[in-house]
């Protein structure tokens, strides 16, 4: 009988170890699959996304684990100390630049499908395996994109990548530049623009193409031996206004800058079917860093001269960024994009409205004039929701408009930035919540005075 | 008596449950640290690594698990079917390119340190925490590799990036002509040289500069009036040959392309310390689709010029590209880049002893002339390891060299590509194993005729 038990004992001991010993697995996280090689990159990432800096600053890889110190929080404008928790309440409010971080707590929420794993070896060649410097996958990702949002055509057209919109602006300029003509193309914009267009024109200081002012310098202009290359931002940057081409004529080449033409800045009314437009990433998903965008070209021959242009300026672009691009498409793509332009749509909107709200009370400043639209992606009507305030300073003696705000600690882009009044400062509204706030309250402050 | 028997059993098994239930740490890989939003990109990465492709090719995580079908092998040159196993012997041996796929397999050695995890809110804003586009980080790494390899004098310099070094080389051209000049700088080169030195600068057709062919029209020359920009490839592409300016005075700028100096190709007699020296991990790492590189300057104006190119051209380079090479050049810098740097050189030591051997075989070819040298670095003598073969074909009826390497079924690059007689091909020793065998194999049927 003291036998039989004993073995009972010895037995519920052995069954015991058994288990431990040869099956680990069924208290793996419920059987779940672990990591090798992976495991290393797994858990720098997310040892440094633990790192919370108060909500107002985050850690980046490239901020620390690879350095061999201590962690380290990138704060948000007027945030400090070493976990971002310091306000400091005397700073200026960062209303500057495009920066598109309204869209980052969407991607902290997406972390599991938006996160990529690149292995040391990832695409270590100059090309694809069909020998171009374009993931064809990546092309399938963004015609299915524009055709979900309904924003552009693109079948049947030619899609070139760019290091953000930026190289592709000034590729196009090069594109549709008549080849060894005696007189170089006049590029041109329409005023308020986006500076670049010139600085970038300029720069290269061509013999094929010059900047040559606003367009409405050329508009009654009958020359016609000249080739015209017109810069549209639609909607615009700085306004927001859906703006279309200023000159006509055979002569005359249009480059469609639609950075901002998504749902979160503009009621979509058509798909945009220009020769030539350009995307980019930065204000679709808010990876500015990134570096990616992308042009729609009709023309066969200015498809050839943009990627010539492509491959001799920097043999294309980051296969890393393309790799990036994929997966942050794939996240936008599922369930046919309403979670990001809703996200998106949403934040846009409650800051103009809130914008307009603080400006009202005074009337000493004025915002561009924005009305609701249709929108055919959301198929309904849309309030306005711009990317930046384009604000006048109204008072006849305001003639620095820049300078009243600089006064009230807030820093915008000054109208002349544009070439357009100083009367006029663009106030950037698609940067972090952080600066948002930061920006109405000083707004606030300004109004009541 | 029995019921302190079933006391013990009873509580044999509660232990046994109290185990299993509460501390199952205690049996997942030994403790190891669990992850939970990387998971799923890790396992989409191992999964992808995970296909072999027999050895002749290699599956890529933008080649498949996004697109949500079967795996797709990328197969080598010369191989095909699903899993890359056929191969097909008539097909030509490919000795184009420079594809540095000679260092795959050290990266593929690698895995756990060389692997990124890039979560979905990685550096979205367009500056770093310095309100530049560059990683102070990676700025230190590189000054640290090059004062380990010694290869090149980095302290008290300007560091600037760009996209590989193809984006650099025409941002210092751009940097070192005069301002707003009459008469534009003469760019200029050696042969034989990289095209894209001509190719690149001849695109932008700028008032600023133009290309004016070979050094030796300009030796001799008494042109005070106007700048000269010379390119200075050393170690030279296509011959290996660590060349030096041959142009000399106050109007002379340099711009030297250190692409190949790196241990892997030459033997490092001193480190270099000229006024602008452009590198690219494309070389040293052999991440050529990363488009990566940086140049070292010593003057602030310069700098400032460069920089504003960077900028107009591109906002700086891909800040997911400077992770990459962040964490690649912090595998490298284990071990004082040892382990690089010896598999690069016996890689490249051996493909040169192997193509030496099959073409000494006959009179009908010949190799540009390379000795052993001592190197600072590997402290010791080294045999020649180039980048590249400089094959002559000297026959006199052979004047079109490419041609007959063609009709032998081996790609090449003509010497005219480089501005030399057609009498010369380039082969490329830096692409995969298999393209080399290959080679070798074709060169050998060639040498036999």
């Amino acid at each position: 009988m003291e036998k039989k038990m004993s073995v009972m004992i010895r037995s519920a001991w052995i069954i015991t170890v058994m288990i431990v010993l040869f099956t680990p697995n069924l208290f793996v996280n419920g059987g779940e699959w672990k990591p090798s090689w992976s495991s290393r990159a797994a858990e720098e990432a997310e040892a440094v996304a633990a790192i919370r800096c108060s909500g107002h600053g985050r850690a980046y890889l490239d901020g620390l684990v690879l350095h061999g110190h201590q962690p380290v929080c990138e704060c948000n404008p007027c945030y400090g100390g070493s976990d971002c928790s310091e306000f400091q309440s005397d700073c200026v409010a960062n209303a500057g630049s495009g920066d598109p971080l309204f869209l980052e707590p969407f991607w902290m929420k997406h972390a599991a499908s938006s996160a990529v794993l690149v292995s040391g070896w990832h695409r270590m060649s100059y090309i694809y395996s069909d020998g171009s410097y374009i993931s064809e996958l990546l092309v399938d990702h963004i015609k299915k994109l524009h055709d979900i949002v309904g924003n552009a055509k693109a079948d049947g057209k030619y899609i070139i990548f760019g290091a953000g919109s930026t190289q592709l602006l000034n590729a196009a300029v090069y594109a549709l530049s008549p080849n060894s003509s005696s007189e170089p193309a006049k590029v041109v914009a329409t005023s308020p623009y986006y500076s670049v267009y010139r600085t970038a024109t300029e720069l290269f200081n061509s013999r094929d193409y010059k900047y040559e002012g606003d367009t409405s310098l050329w508009k009654n202009n009958s020359d016609d031996s000249s080739t015209f290359i017109e810069f549209v931002t639609s909607p615009n940057n700085p306004d927001g206004k859906l703006t279309t081409a200023v000159l006509q004529g055979s002569n005359v080449k249009t480059i469609y800058d639609r950075a901002y033409y998504w749902p979160h800045f503009i009621a979509i009314p058509t798909a945009a079917d220009e020769d030539l437009m350009v995307f980019t990433i930065s204000k679709l998903t808010g990876h500015a860093g990134s570096r990616f965008g992308w042009a729609i070209i009709k023309d066969a021959d200015v498809y050839e001269r943009m990627s010539r242009y492509l491959t001799l300026n920097t043999q294309g672009v980051s296969r890393d960024a393309q790799l990036r691009a994929l997966k942050l498409l794939n996240v936008v793509l599922e369930g046919e994009g309403r979670e990001l332009f809703e996200f998106g749509y949403t934040t846009m909107r409650d800051r103009w409205i809130r914008l307009k709200n603080v400006l009202s009370k005074s009337k000493r400043f004025s915002l561009q004039k924005l009305s609701p639209q249709y929108c055919s992606f959301f198929q309904r009507t849309k309030d306005p929701s711009p990317a930046y305030g384009w604000l006048k300073c109204e008072r006849e003696e305001d003639k620095d408009c820049y300078a009243v705000l600089s006064a009230a600690e807030i820093d915008g882009r000054p109208g002349s930035t544009f070439s357009a009044d100083d009367r006029y400062v663009r106030l950037s509204l698609i940067r972090s919540q952080d600066d948002f706030e930061i920006l109405i309250n000083k707004l606030k402050k300004l109004v009541a005075e």
